[in-house]
């Protein structure tokens, strides 16, 4: 089984590194960085720069693809589009982590899906075509998207478990210790102070 | 305020990320990934190439050092243990996340002081010199300690409420839209299945 991990400019690391560590270990995986060029890739901080091992034309047939989202993904990439549109018709599996989701329905694959992303992409989530909902992680068939940048841990230990079955997946949970165990409840929109919420949603 | 994330042969990358990623966005703070050669550096699954920005000699006061661990760090490393001392004289807090309380203790800098490190760690912390509890991040005055992998994202915004208050760590978490849902209840020795538990205590 391949798993590609899409990378590109100004993508967020943890959205790429959660999914990373909870499903790099499953069952004969093989697990690749891909972009639109090999070598390093640096992230929206300008910090992290991590490898890809392979151009998107050497990576036609993944098995299970996942896109990490980032504040400004380039939907209108057409090396991107293409990639994501020609990979969707023989992959199992094709997941994002926060805006990530942005490109998959900018590339037209989840029309009238049901999906999520980053609490502040999820209107225009809805304006690409699909049906936004406030779930922290969503099945619709083979699509499998996850709310903003640290949810792509619970949907990596999800996908893991429908992939190699849930005693799989509590191992993995168990290795990576996640027992969570935020120092502040304010996770989401609905949960922050209503303060913080509006400035975000004011731009920052 | 200069943050150095420590790099090492088969790091974890989680370990790592996760710190980075609460953390790099603290007010007037640069991240530098620093390892014992500049360039990039792979973790434990040979797979995450992660560039390091800068040579352990180049790198001489942070303000705070992050070491994340791996699978079995290397206690005797004479240029790891030499630079972790000598950046303890002056760094404002040292902090690590899974077998990286390992490479602190076994540096000389845990002696006597509670702290934590991956559940399969504890005990040989102990032996370090260290009093290791089960808590999930632990404070003792400069040095901060996480349990195993996942753990450095809890630490990153415990840590980055206390250096820039409770609102600024809050607006981290909404961000990174830190609302923890995980799909089973197996993150820690007392909560999965004891027979996995047993398994993974005896070596996988």
């Amino acid at each position: 089984m391949q798993i590609a991990i899409l990378l590109y400019d100004e993508f967020t690391a943890l959205d790429a590194i959660g999914p990373y560590q909870t499903l790099s270990s499953l069952p004969d995986a093989e697990t690749v960085f891909v972009a639109e060029r090999p070598g390093p890739v640096v992230d929206d901080n300008r910090t992290v720069a991590l490898e890809a091992h392979a151009a998107l034309a050497d990576v036609p047939r993944p098995d299970l693809v996942v896109v990490p989202g980032g504040p400004a993904p380039d939907l209108e990439n057409p090396a991107l589009r293409d990639w994501l549109r020609a990979v969707d018709t023989t992959a199992v599996w094709m997941t994002s982590v926060c805006t990530g989701s942005l490109l998959l329905a900018a590339a037209g694959l989840l029309k009238g899906r049901r999906a999520t992303g980053h609490w502040l992409a999820r209107e225009q989530l809805g304006r690409l075509g699909a049906e936004p909902t406030g779930e922290r992680v969503v099945f619709d068939g083979k699509y499998v998207t996850a709310a903003g940048v640290s949810s792509g841990i619970d949907m990596g230990l999800a996908l893991a478990g429908r992939i190699a079955g849930d005693s799989f997946a509590q191992g993995v949970q168990l290795m990576i210790e996640y027992d969570p165990q935020p120092p502040y409840d304010a996770g989401s929109p609905e949960k922050a102070p209503a303060a913080l919420v509006e400035r975000f949603r004011a731009g920052g």
